[in-house]
C-alpha cells in the first residue's frame, strides 16, 4: 500500500524510510516522523498509551531507550498513519509542511566517538601527515581505531559554524592564535545508540541490532593546522572540538535493510571479537555526496569502509566499557578509492597544493567564510527505490570577536 | 565559631572545608556536606526557597548550575548549620554517619577531558614510549595537551574495577585479545564545571571561578598494553574508558583559598590567551598520597602541575566550545619531580623493570586482581589547619567472564 501523503512517492522520504526527529512548530519540541515534505507529529497519532509515553517526551531519548521491539511498533504506527486512507483525516491535522516548522537536535547525546574507518582516508591523512613512516598505522587492519570527541559540542544541521581561534605554528616559527587557515569538512555516518550496555559487558558484534537503533548523517568539521600542532601525541583535540553536525533525520537500521552489502575483503585475519561475517553483511551501500555552495565536490561511497558498525560496537564495548542511549558512533572520513571519492578537502586538495573548483568559478582548498557544505545520501530501500538520509548542512561564518 | 559536630576538629573535613556529595541512607539520594565523619542532609535544613530548590534533585547537577551566588549561599548555610550552637538539636537529626551511608556519583558528568599537565610525568612517559625523541612533545610547552575521555565510564569511588580485556602486541607478535597485564593508576586531580558557557563564547582563564565549582580526586585506570598498540595516530582510547574513578566529595574552590599558590616558572613565553599571572594565582597545593593495599607507593605533588585550572579552561574553549554544567577536566597524573612522587606506576616501576615494594613483602610492577589503589589529599585550609579531599579508591576484579 502506497502513502497517501502528497509528493511521499520518489522523494527519498516515503512509507519505505521513514525517519525520526525532532520539529517545533510553534508548540514545544514533538517527536516526528518525515514523510515526503512534510513531518508526521507522531505522538499525537500514537494508539497505544505504551507509544503515547515513549514518545511524548520531545526527544527520542524515550523512544531509544526503549528498544526493539516498541521501536518496531513505533514504525508500524508511522506506517499505518501515512498509508491507511482511513486514517487520513485524522492525520493530515498532525502534518506539517517543513517549511514550516524548526528541526532541532532529536536526542541527548552521551558519548561522542569518532572512527577512522575508511582505509582509503586513513592511507591519505598518513600519506600526508607522516611522510616518513608507513601511511596506515600498524594497528590499522587490526583493530578499528577511534577516540571520543566533544558531545556539547554536537549541533543539529544548519546550525551556522564559527571558524575556531586556536594555536597554530608554521615549521620552525613561533606558536600564533588566531582563526584557523584550514578550516575542512569530513563526510561521516554516525550510528545512535539505543539500547545501552552495563559496564563491564561487552557487546558482540552480533548484538548490533539490539543496540543500536538508526544512523544519521554527520560533518566532523575540522580545522587541519590546528589539529596538525596539537594531536601528537594524545590525538585529535580542539582541531575538531569546536562544532559537530549531525542531521536532523535518524534512519531506522529497519529502512536499511535493503542496503546492506558485504563489506570490503579483509587483507588481516581478525581477532575472534571482531568477527562480522555471521549472518547477514552489514556493510552499508550509502551514496554520499559532498556539496560546496551548490557544487557536488565528492561522492563518497559509504561501502568502501572496512569497519562496519558491528565491529564498532564490539571494539568499543570489548574493554567493559557500557554503551548509554544516545551514545554517538561516527564512521570517520568516508573516503573511496578513487580521487573524487574523498570525503574531506583535505584529500580533494591534495593537503591545500590543488584547488577544488566551485561552479561559480571559484575554488577552494580550505572553507572560506559565507561557505555552505552540503552532505546527502541515498541508498537502496526496501520498495525498490532508493531512500534519502536527512541531509547534514551549514555555513561557515567569520571567526567571532 | 568552631563546628560543634563531635570528631570535626583536626579530622580534614572540619567547617572551613565542607565539601558536597550526594548519598543514600535508605531514603533515596540526597546532596549532602561532609563534616567529620557524618554527613549533613543539606536540603533538609535549607532556609531560603531557592537553596531548597538547588538541593532538592538528589544530584549536585541544580546546585552546580546555580552559579557563584548561590554557592556562595549554600556554603554559608552549611558553615552555619555545623557551627552555630542554636541549630544544633535540629541539624543533629539530619547527620548521618558516613558508615550507615552509601555515596553515589554526585553529578552527571557531560563531557570529560583528561589533561597531561605534569612536565614529570609527560618527560617520563615520552622517555619511554618514544625513546627516539624529544621526551616532551615540540607542543608541550606551549598548549595543555588534552583528550576527551568517556563520560560513561565514570564511577564513584568505591566500584569494584574489573580488569579489562583488549587487543594488545607484542613486538613482532600477532595481536592477541585478553585480559590487560598492565593494568595502572594514574592519580589525578579534577576540575567540575558549575556554569556552563555558550557554543563560540571562549572563557578567559580570569573568568575560572566562575564557571568551575570545586575540585576532586580522579583514577584514571589504565592498561598500558592496550594503550600502546591502540594509541597512534588518534590517542588513548580503550586503554582508558573502562573505567575511570572519581572521589565522592567535591571541595569547592573556597574552601582551597589557602592552598593557592604560585605555578612553577614558565620557560616559554604563553600566548595572551594561556597567561595566569593576572590576580591571585591558581596553582594549588595539593600534597596527593597513593597507596596500594595500604602501602603508601607515592607522594605526588598537585604545585608541581605546570599548567593550571585556569589555563585548562581557558584553552579548551579558546576555540569557541562550550562548558556544560558536569563537565569534568582532568589534570592528567599528577607527577613531581622526584622517583617517590610519580603519580602512576608505569613511572614508579620504570616501565614495569623495577617492582615496587609493597608492605606484605610482596611487590609490584602494575596491578594485580584484588589490589586496592587508594588516592588521598590534603591541602592548607583557611582554619590554619589542613583540608583533606575525599579519597578515591577502588579494588581490581579479575577480568570478568
Amino acid at each position: 500500500m502506497a502513502s497517501w501523503v502528497p509528493g511521499a512517492a520518489g522523494s527519498g522520504f516515503d512509507d519505505d524510510h521513514l525517519p525520526y526527529g525532532v520539529f517545533d512548530a510553534g508548540a514545544g519540541r514533538r517527536v516526528g516522523v518525515r514523510i515526503g515534505s512534510s513531518v508526521l507529529d507522531l505522538a499525537a497519532v500514537a494508539d497505544t498509551p505504551e507509544l503515547a509515553g515513549v514518545l511524548a517526551a520531545g526527544s527520542l531519548d524515550p523512544l531509544l531507550a526503549a528498544g526493539p521491539a516498541t521501536w518496531a511498533a513505533a514504525r508500524s504506527l508511522a506506517h499505518r498513519a501515512v498509508t491507511d486512507p482511513d486514517c487520513r483525516t485524522l492525520v493530515e491535522s498532525h502534518l506539517h509542511p517543513l517549511e514550516s516548522v524548526r528541526l532541532l537536535l532529536p536526542f541527548t547525546v552521551a558519548d561522542y566517538v569518532d572512527f577512522y574507518a575508511s582505509q582509503w582516508h586513513a592511507t591519505a591523512v598518513g600519506r600526508m601527515f607522516r611522510p616518513d613512516a608507513d601511511p596506515l598505522p600498524p594497528n590499522w587492519k587490526h583493530l578499528p581505531i577511534g577516540y571520543h570527541g566533544r558531545a556539547g559540542s554536537v549541533v543539529v544541521s544548519g546550525t551556522p559554524v564559527s571558524r575556531p581561534r586556536g594555536q597554530t605554528r608554521l615549521p620552525g616559527a613561533a606558536p600564533t592564535f588566531g582563526p584557523t587557515q584550514r578550516l575542512d569538512l569530513e563526510a561521516e555516518v554516525a550510528f545512535v545508540v539505543g539500547v545501552g550496555s552495563p559496564l563491564g559487558s561487552p557487546v558482540p558484534a552480533g548484538a548490533f541490532a539490539r543496540h543500536v537503533f538508526g544512523v544519521g548523517l554527520l560533518n566532523d568539521w575540522s580545522a587541519r593546522d590546528i589539529q596538525a600542532w596539537e594531536y601528537r601525541p594524545l590525538g585529535p583535540m580542539l582541531g575538531k572540538s569546536f562544532a559537530t553536525s549531525v542531521g536532523p533525520w535518524i534512519t531506522p537500521l529497519a529502512a536499511l535493510a535493503a542496503a546492506r552489502v558485504a563489506p570490503p575483503p579483509r587483507t588481516h585475519r581478525l581477532l575472534p571479537y571482531l568477527a562480522d561475517d555471521a549472518g547477514l553483511p552489514w556493510g552499508l551501500d550509502l551514496a554520499l555526496t559532498v556539496e560546496v555552495n551548490g557544487t557536488v565536490v565528492s561522492r563518497p561511497p559509504f561501502a568502501a569502509m572496512y569497519w562496519t558498525g558491528p565491529q564498532l560496537i564490539a571494539h568499543l564495548t570489548s574493554n567493559g566499557a557500557r554503551l548509554r542511549t544516545g551514545d554517538l558512533l561516527a564512521s570517520g572520513t568516508v573516503s573511496g578509492p578513487a580521487a573524487d571519492q574523498a570525503g574531506s578537502l583535505l584529500e580533494l586538495s591534495a593537503n591545500g597544493t590543488r584547488p577544488v573548483p566551485l561552479g561559480d568559478g571559484t575554488s577552494r582548498t580550505f572553507l572560506a567564510d559565507g561557505d555552505v557544505v552540503t552532505i546527502t545520501a541515498t541508498a537502496p530501500s526496501t520498495g525498490g527505490g532508493r531512500l534519502t538520509l536527512g541531509e547534514v548542512t551549514g555555513a561557515v561564518r567569520p571567526a567571532a570577536g
